[in-house]
């Protein structure tokens, strides 16, 4: 699979998001047609995050294991692969080794 | 001192550069023009960076302390206030309590 080395014409907030005493740092950004997304790291860790709206999750470097809301199992997710999460579900992700760069696309 | 908020029509790039084992985690990106910048977050530690090219840090939220190449002495950095290193130097900046939050402006 490809992977999104980089987006054009958006507009960039500098204030990042830190969650999990910074095992996750976000950047937030607005594309021209007002989509809003974010690039992100995280750390090596196990964490359940929480989602509001759903989320497509698009690894840009790095890997994770994700288990997704009402699966017992875990799957591996790998540069240039994606996962979904839907609206006001949890989900779980472990980082092992290296930091998983993300893309997080909502809606 | 104003804030930077954000920076529009930006080329964003999707990964992520990680120092220290996260401890300083940014994304750089480009104006139209073709500057680079990045912006970037600095969790509690104290770090000894070193630079290539001259760089001038911009405090968006969060505070640090910062020692400057051939100063004993700490200056305290808020939000809204910047400071300049010279190319090819060294400086150590101390975060303390809450995440550093900020834009590199190179050159």
């Amino acid at each position: 699979m490809s992977i999104t080395q980089q987006f054009d014409n958006v507009t960039l907030n500098t204030q990042a998001n830190v969650y999990f005493d910074g095992k996750c740092v976000s950047h937030g950004f607005t594309l021209a047609d007002g989509t809003r997304k974010s690039v992100g790291v995280i750390l090596p860790a196990r964490l359940t995050f929480n989602t509001g709206a759903p989320e497509i999750m698009e690894c840009v470097a790095g890997a994770c294991r994700v288990r997704l809301p009402g699966e017992d199992a875990w799957r591996s997710i790998a540069a240039g692969e994606s996962f979904s999460v839907p609206g006001d579900a949890s989900f779980d992700i472990e980082v092992d080794g290296e930091p998983f760069h993300y893309i997080c696309h909502f809606g």
